[in-house]
């Protein structure tokens, strides 16, 4: 089967086998090794030895899969069938240590590198934010710099923790200083809290990222914060990664670092779905979600409707 | 004693007796039986059979009666008391068969009938979405076809699931084929998530829908759906049907199909406040609530506030 | 590869692939589909349109399958590797419709009819305890009628609820009047709380059942229990029910009938491991798992064990 | 209709309506006020401004209620069925001020009083253990000086906290002061944890108690724990108060102050069936019941249980 | 050391210390003994004597502490590090008898008193607002009286519950009555729910107060709210009380007495950001948080940023 | 101030102190830095990279001192005052690396070192049980080689995980490697669960550890385990390593690896005190406390109190 010619396989059909049955896969979507080719693959990364204070994503990628047995085939707003258009698999996890961090990147890097020549795009179910450096990386080796739309309380482009380069608050500093992501031509989303210094923002802004802040989201709408990123990405290829702590805590309180004052699922969805058309989008993932802090599914919901939106966006 | 010429009976004053002791009903209102007549009733269906997701909902009339104990007398956004202009009863559940969808709807329909010639209004506290439509049939008995106005994520419209007829997600589709509802009268506020098909928008409308979307409230904000609905309903008799997943899951946890990017409990309580004298409201229900996901009542408090604001409109 | 001539498949080794990351199987074991063949399946029933009180444990394959990620190769106190000496497999869960018992039942006794012509005993992760009616016909089909060993805080011997001949609480007076179980060859284990009459016990008794109470167990300790047990059964083919209400509340909250005073894990455990040996298990199911109320795992890791011990049961 | 001449008025039969349904009395026993007389009232004291540590036990008796649903009819170890034998009501709950204990231990010892000349028993879900001292003051009007059997972690027999005489950990020292409890005929059962001082087991003694450690209870078994309780009480009006922390924090999380090291539930079942036709008891409590601190119903259920164990002593 | 001369301490580098480790003060800063002098100290009243419904307000300032670990020292959108431009202290908690609500009423207003004689001003964590009455007592004296900017769903202004006037529904009323409060120049922000009588709101506009709704909010934006309320109080000393249910029941579930329809996490902080620079703030309090009714830390948190807003005002 | 010649200083009095008041430091005892010299010190180590499974024991020490406020000065069964008779403090947190598990290993060696030379022994808090190799060596080089008593559900002598020597599942193999335990004078209690092979009981044997497994304890009794573990350290300097998992889950669930069939508290306490004036215990730490799967601080109180039984060993 190809997902050019013929009809892609999808869930099992909700009205005749329960949602809460069958394949604990993405949306109930066939694995990656029970379809011939594939377009967009789901992966998991269950690690979070990168993380500062609350730990526990390691039980992301499963907790994200468990919240996603609700998707449906059809997405109104964007008017597209995300798995019908093409073949959409869950490429199951990446294997990855989780006592060494550097060693743990590394496989990362190899495992997307890998995977990306086999798909056209991935989107990844994290897992701390550490491993967005070597998404990264593997998409840039495959795109040339990256604009990156980058959602999340913090900026995360501090520059070590315990003197260790490699954390959940470090990785676009490394993706800048490594020539991964396109100089000048980022954005943060849903910034907020407080900051180390007020060096914090100038580091930032030096390292090349603009800042929608949720306080602007507050006071101007979501429309000025999808013209902002939208000017700033341009027509470059572009990755969203989306920190699920940019939600507010009580939309997503399954997450290592939460911030009061941050977005509702539904600004997050109004700014995703402004992206449609208008962006060349490359690969996405959502990061940061810790079951054990989560309660009635919230955040695994949530972090799967942002990956049905990522779906959506790729099948426009 | 009447509720046309004596004082109705009330809850105990809490400032003497603690909310935390006393009876168990909505509001701690009196039973339907403590007093010799009544206008409005409140009473509880405790079925969850036609579930397609998480079962609870059979838990949710005791559920909403736990959370409605810091309910006061007076409304001061509609300026009223609800249960001192009339009397305001709690006639307990509807026994319902919990393995039978069938024969528990059949229960149904004849306990509404019968309640709706002792008392003017009825309000109920579900239980699942199944039960709206012999509730509706009820409603329609008395007062010819009605206009629904259904606050859900969901449409509610589908046809059948595992060739089940009577389901939570078919109801409304059953009540148009039943000449129950009046044709092209009736109106969805909440609808967001995927759906099966781009089918299943068209066959809405054609069942005589129309829809207000999260989306559109979020961009055009409640007094447009408000102006909406009422333009949909006219001087029709119009009946509420809240499924409490019209809320945001942040607002309401507890029930058992959550979509994120919902509305606020603020956002719900003004579209209902928007309806006060301008719709003729003759029934009205508050529907999946599932206490074994929710968490320190969030939900059920929510649930409770939705019939303290059916209410108000009634005693407007 | 077969599990005649060659090394079983197991799950990847968790010093290696961390437990928290990849297969959702029971054990992170093979799927059924992914080898040729397989001596011992677990196969999930994910149903709860037959429970009494607290729903949910249509989410219980699930939930036991997630608890199941510790489990390691070997079982030090039956001194086997349960899944090195034949293959074990995972053969996912048996569709079933959540709204029509009836069919539910028929559905679960054809797959499991089908199964057992495929592998030698299966193991059945439940749901609620109504299919154990079903699956103990495929057994008795395949070996003549069975000794039941079933533990449990309930008899469920009773006849109807709500006129329905098919629920929780009724499926093995049902397998006595269909001749599925051998007559007075059959026990319950765990049996307390309060029942409906004077009339059940004599009932239970007049339909063959020997009992063990908690009490019993807590005066004369698990040796007797087991000695009963196997004086009961004798030679004949047994079969396992165990539902997950045996445990104490504090050991297994995560049920729909919770009744204090149960036997502890350890108990649990000593009993079935007193079985090893000495009896024919045929086949074995652990029921009744609704993990909504269950938390951090508590009853999902403890049904985990029980299949798990089974497993060792089965490989003895 | 009397207790007398009549068949007493019980719940509805759950096989017919659904547990989850119906009245929130106690086991949905009728009202007091729905039956001309009764043997036997359980009453509710929504009441914890007495505790030291973890509040909310003013919820404790609408908990115990709630996990009261699943309780049967029948008694099978003691062979009774404790609401058949003659009429059980629900008399409600007292009402008390919650911010001024002296003046709630008042109101709780007039409407106890009041209570016991309508029926001959009483059985008291708290609420804190502040209120035994007036439930005791009530009963020693009516049957002269009593001895107490008392469960609990701890001796409850301490002087003043904050100089106050009149909170949970004070009631017994007051009732002995008091006249209400007889000299050198009470016990505690279920001792454990540390104490103040040295001299609190002396102090202790010198009140006239004796005690029942759980150390004794593991060393010795339950078997010995009775002997020495009855032996204490001899044929002596017996009152008995159980603090639900007696139990192990793992069967009964939601309480105050709990401490490890606790009774199970078999046990205290055991130890209170141990009573049956030994004793002459007169009144009961279950008390300290938090839900807030509950899980799944863990501590309700089990404190709803000993509430029946009480009827069945008393219907013996 | 003194706050004028040398560099404040703060709390350890948390890229150096982890956040998890360490003192368990508020942000990690230092004990008010641990420091020579102090411009603004931090202190917890422990006591919940006054709650009308859910008690457990006793643990909030214990959970602020442990919710306040995630604290950076730079404030971006007031553009100041809060603790390093004066010395900010964790003076700890005020003892108070748990019994006796006068005695405790006096206790705190003596320790208030002694500490803002040892300190420029101070943010109260709570606790229950019956304690808002002697912190603005001790305010009174030091500064005269008082315009209060009273955050909360509810008025607090009725007279008494069960005769007693010292609780947390009657704070303000008390304030007025003694002249604590300045005449006409406070205001209540967030009020919503229902009220107990049509005279609520004319009572306590008779008292002085102002109100901003909910609904007010929603309609005219926080920008409207911020005029009015610096309209109210205008150059005179403010003192700010947050009742953390002026959040919604979503952001902030870990209190006593939650109403739906509240303020956002962002909403208050916009309200409160509103205020700087242009208001005299001279004390502050965050009131209300029950832990045990809190989840993942939403309400703490939120608490902890709610007294991070008040640092950042203070450094202003 | 001296624990020799003065009266120590203990917590403030919680009949005149709330409980729920004041110090955040192990049973409300003074700082080490408050203190001019002391005995015993309690010291926590937040870190849990060495977790191959559920992390958070970071939050441990933070968990355990709050599980800790319920302490009373007087342990009956021991019949000694643990904090009168020396001096006892809480020296608060090792801050380590939590990204770089040997540096963090380094880093707890220093620091226990050092300790070890201000006070005669500590306890440790943990944090997860790789830190109990540093903790050896520590002991090691003040006492020589040590016997250890080691309750677990594991054996924690396996070799690596991920090729990583220092994890949670390896402490004791590298600390005989090291020399750091006396050859063959090491006991395992609580040992059960499945292991990965036949040869894991061979090679920890040949490991130089006798093994006490729970079933051992359900079937030969408590007695039993003491004397085999007494007779196996003998009159050596003994360690005591209490991972909170030996605990059943019902007990303990806030654990990263809960094995069912475990201890209750009680037969754990039964164990420890069997220990007192039959062996020389030179140190102790209770580990693998993991908050975020707790519930009702069942866990942390469990934990708390195994410290106060080892500060009642060390006080005999």
């Amino acid at each position: 089967m190809s997902h050019d010619d013929t009809v892609p396989v999808g869930p099992p059909d909700a009205r005749q086998t329960p949602r809460f049955a069958g394949p604990d896969t993405f949306a109930r979507l066939p694995r990656m090794s029970d379809v011939p080719s594939a377009s967009v693959a789901l992966v998991g990364i269950p690690f979070d030895a990168g993380v500062s204070y609350r730990p526990g994503a390691r039980f992301g990628p499963g907790g994200i899969r468990a919240g996603s047995k609700l998707l449906r085939p059809y997405h109104p707003f964007l008017d597209v069938e995300p798995w019908n258009v093409h073949q959409v698999v869950d490429a199951g996890d990446i294997d990855c240590n989780p006592f060494d961090i550097p060693a743990a990147v590394g496989a990362v890097e190899r495992a997307a590198t890998e995977l990306l020549g086999q798909v056209d795009r991935i989107i990844t179910l994290g897992g701390d934010h550490t491993m967005s450096l070597p998404l990264l990386r593997a998409h840039a080796a495959k795109h040339g710099p990256i604009s990156l739309v980058h959602f999340d309380a913090h900026l995360d482009t501090w520059d070590t923790y315990f003197d260790m380069p490699y954390t959940h608050g470090t990785p676009f500093r490394r993706a800048v200083e490594e020539g991964v992501l396109a100089l000048g031509t980022s954005a943060h989303v849903g910034t907020r809290g407080p900051l180390y210094s007020t060096g914090d923002m100038e580091q930032d802004r030096d390292l090349g990222f603009a800042t929608v802040t949720t306080m602007e989201v507050a006071e101007r709408g979501v429309g000025d914060a999808i013209d902002r990123v939208l000017e700033r990405v341009g027509d470059r290829p572009v990755y969203l990664s989306v920190d699920i702590d940019v939600l507010d805590p009580a939309h997503a309180p399954g997450t290592g670092t939460p911030e009061p004052g941050g977005l509702t699922t539904r600004e997050l969805q109004q700014i995703l779905r402004g992206l449609a058309g208008n962006a060349t989008i490359v690969g996405a993932d959502v990061m940061e979600v810790a079951p054990a802090y989560d309660h009635a599914e919230l955040t695994t919901i949530a972090a799967a409707n942002v990956a049905y939106e990522f779906l959506g966006l790729f099948a426009g």
